[in-house]
């Protein structure tokens, strides 16, 4: 392992960081809510173990290896997760315990959108603003992750993409093909969070709502600024718009990339994964809108878009609100719990297990039914035209059981700190997934749970945005060894 | 399709199960309580049937193929669980609904041991003496299913099994080997519930108690002659004679073969499935009883020894209670419920996914771990000694995300019926696994839940009893497909 090289990074890594603060800084001016001090507190505390790290350790520049990859992957995430918890912790107005404070930029962070804060409308400016910015720059470090990272660390099955994404990653290095290709999809990110911007602001939020939720949306983060979440601006036109950029943003980045650079949508259109996330989400839709306006308990046109807006929500991992989704009929929200477990798309802002893999494994389980009917018939699973190997179809499987062994091991922590069955299922399960609220106790916020679960939740919030694999890995003798 | 060969057999069998009713008619004279009638009745009508099927076909003998065998192996478990039914349907004293008696017949049969009745000490003594006796027949019906027909089939990674049972059966057809196979293993079976019921006695229990628990134990079934199952005889001798036999009962039983062959106890101690089974349930017992101990739920003593009972009881999926169990700090029924989806040994009477399939997932999950590590390096999954096809472990994949996929989707039916959470999850999971008793509204026994709720289950309980493929496979168009 080559920690010098490995800490130099996160040195500079930090100082950037800490440079984040000040757009809070500017909105605390702007809006004299009196925080500047608390934010330039952190700023410059952060500032200063930034360059603590990177000074001693700043003529370290050696080839990063793969295992040197799964560490600083980690180390970036836990150290931005507890750094980012410093201007909550400083900040006198909100009183945030060590713990709380952690919670919440992690989540942040993670883009799973879980809050511990309550009477959110109350909070001043600039706080709001830092919330909503964690999650947009936690998006920015996930489209790395997700793109250039884990397909080169050939986490479960992402190797699939190491041949697509648009600068090609094939060797065992960490090279600076990296940031080209991460590049590019920040562009696309961060056009799209303008475009999503504009349209907020035009269907009626002020100019503070509407980056704040265009931060929240593209980066399938969840915080809001108000505690009512998009319920609060009541707003159709606002909801439509939601939708369609939540769902944007679900989809593989490569393939906006693609459908941009050849301006043809049909790259969509020929991408197995989008196909089958596409139909997925349209059953789930019809059967959710059925049921709401079979059981009365909204009317034709609140049911369609309640219902399409709650499922694209929790479907995407969003986690943004319109309606008390908790109290509709229970089906409604263990079906959508169910569909959050397969999530967005790989190469997406998205957190969940990934439509990919829940695809792969489809396809491989109707490749056991023919099996089983033309035993010495050979299948081979593909996806398009071309055929997956047994190595990632292996990985995929591997991943989904790490996944929801994690689930249950978690699950049972909480249970066994008093949290009733539907608190425990629903808070990890909405953690592990990066997606936000939960059901029962932590329906609305995550204030009141013990600590011992919040930072159970904080490590599953890490766990489902690192894939679980990157993450668990540090814990085998396997890694460390030689 | 060899339609008139399989109506031939189902006919044999139809009138050779109306034989098993003479028991209970003896029973019933011995007791004097008046039920000679419903049963002679019963047996009549089934005798008829069977008849009526088997005459017109009784010279079509062909060789059946693989796709026969899934046809008669789900129509024969159909068959019987609606047959059962009878005499619970026919029997004026106890008043049971068509719904009702088919529950508690195909939940006899598959060794569930999920009941809609209540105050069972106070039934006639045969019909009592039936419900024991259904679950025997279902145990014996399991063991040709477990060690013959799923591993000629291929289901779920069986195929692994097909070397290893006594006669070899390694062709593509329903051979007389079958039968040989069959009663090899029977008189362990048969042995085994005759020590078990003398053991019974000897401890304390009256004759019909003895029988009628030995039934239900060797079967794994779980179904008992009173209210308060194994706790009613308050006897710790009871119960440890229990915990032995249900754990026996649990294992290979192709182990019991070659053991009592060789005279020799080295046989399991050389089984990777039988080590990994035992010190899972020595682990998760330990951990119950620590937990019982520490949240002062019993006294030292008795947390041991309910600890352990329940461990085992719920593990091998038996389902036996010594104590409300129900009521136990939550991470307990969440753990022990856990653990039933393991499941107790292939090739044995218990249900669950099978802790070989569980054992294969860790390994392999071990071997992307290692994978990961080492990208380049080659890893084989072993057993013993012996390398494991990916043709297998595909198909052990298979098995386990359809077997979570049709729990998922049972649990929302059950759902939008109108229970609550933590009933459908338990009442789905209790029925897949062949498990019995569940938690909530279904923690005593299964009559209060609604009709639609209760033949989900039997559909669940049959699910779980054909390892879901075999059940499945028929609701496929490529099956039907010449
Ligand atoms: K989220
Ligand atoms: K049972």
């Amino acid at each position: 392992m080559h920690y010098q090289a490995i800490a130099r990074i996160l040195g500079v890594l930090l100082m950037l960081f800490s440079l984040t603060l000040l757009p809070s800084i500017i909105v605390s001016v702007i809006y004299a809510d009196g925080q500047v001090v608390p934010f330039r507190n952190a700023m410059a505390l952060l500032f200063a173990l930034g360059l603590l790290i990177w000074f001693p350790t700043r003529n370290y520049r050696s080839e990063l290896r793969v295992r040197d990859g799964f560490l600083i992957t980690v180390l970036f995430w836990v150290l931005l997760g507890i750094s980012g918890s410093a201007p909550f912790y400083f900040n006198a107005a909100i009183d945030m315990s060590f713990t709380d404070s952690v919670f919440e930029s992690v989540s942040g962070l993670t883009t799973t959108g879980a809050t511990v804060l309550t009477n959110i409308d109350e909070l001043p400016e600039s706080v709001r603003w830092y919330r909503q910015q964690l999650q947009w720059f936690g998006g920015m470090g996930i489209i790395v992750l997700a793109v250039a990272i884990l397909p080169m660390l050939g986490v479960g099955g992402m190797q699939l993409y190491r041949a697509e994404t648009p600068g090609p990653v094939k060797d065992n290095k960490l090279t600076p093909r990296i940031t080209e290709t991460a590049k590019a999809l920040w562009y696309i990110y961060l056009a799209m969070t303008v475009v999503c911007a504009v349209a907020y602001y035009f269907a009626g939020m002020n100019v503070f709502d509407a980056i704040g939720h265009s931060f929240a949306t593209i980066a399938i983060g969840g915080f809001s600024t108000h505690d009512a979440s998009i319920g609060y601006f009541d707003n159709p036109v606002i909801e439509l718009i939601c939708i369609f950029f939540m769902f944007a943003s679900s989809i593989n980045f490569a393939l906006h990339f693609f459908a941009w650079r050849e301006r043809s949508i049909r790259i969509y259109l020929r991408d197995a994964e989008f196909k089958f996330y596409f139909k997925l989400l349209l059953a789930v839709s019809l059967i959710t809108i059925a049921v709401l306006i079979w059981t009365d308990t909204y009317s034709f046109g609140k049911g369609v878009i309640h219902g399409l807006f709650q499922v694209v929500s929790i479907a995407t991992t969003t986690g943004f609100g319109v309606a008390d989704f908790a109290h509709w009929p229970l089906i409604l929200p263990f079906l959508l719990f169910v569909v959050a477990f397969v999530g967005g798309c790989a190469g997406s802002t998205a957190g969940g297990m990934k439509v990919m893999r829940v695809l792969l494994v489809y396809k491989q389980g109707a490749r056991e039914i023919k099996r089983l009917v033309h035993p010495s018939a050979v299948f081979r699973v593909k996806l398009g035209k071309r055929p997956v190997s047994d190595r990632i179809l292996e990985a995929v499987w591997g991943f989904i059981a790490v996944y929801m062994l994690s689930f249950i091991v978690m699950q049972m922590i909480l249970l066994a700190t008093g949290l009733d069955l539907v608190t425990a299922w629903s808070a990890v399960g909405a953690a592990i997934n990066n997606l936000g609220p939960g059901l029962g106790d932590v329906a609305f916020h995550y204030g009141d749970i013990n600590a011992v679960a919040k930072w159970t939740l904080c490590f599953g919030m890490l766990l489902g945005r690192l894939e679980v694999f990157t993450l668990l890995i540090l814990f085998t003798p396997a890694f460390w060894r030689r």
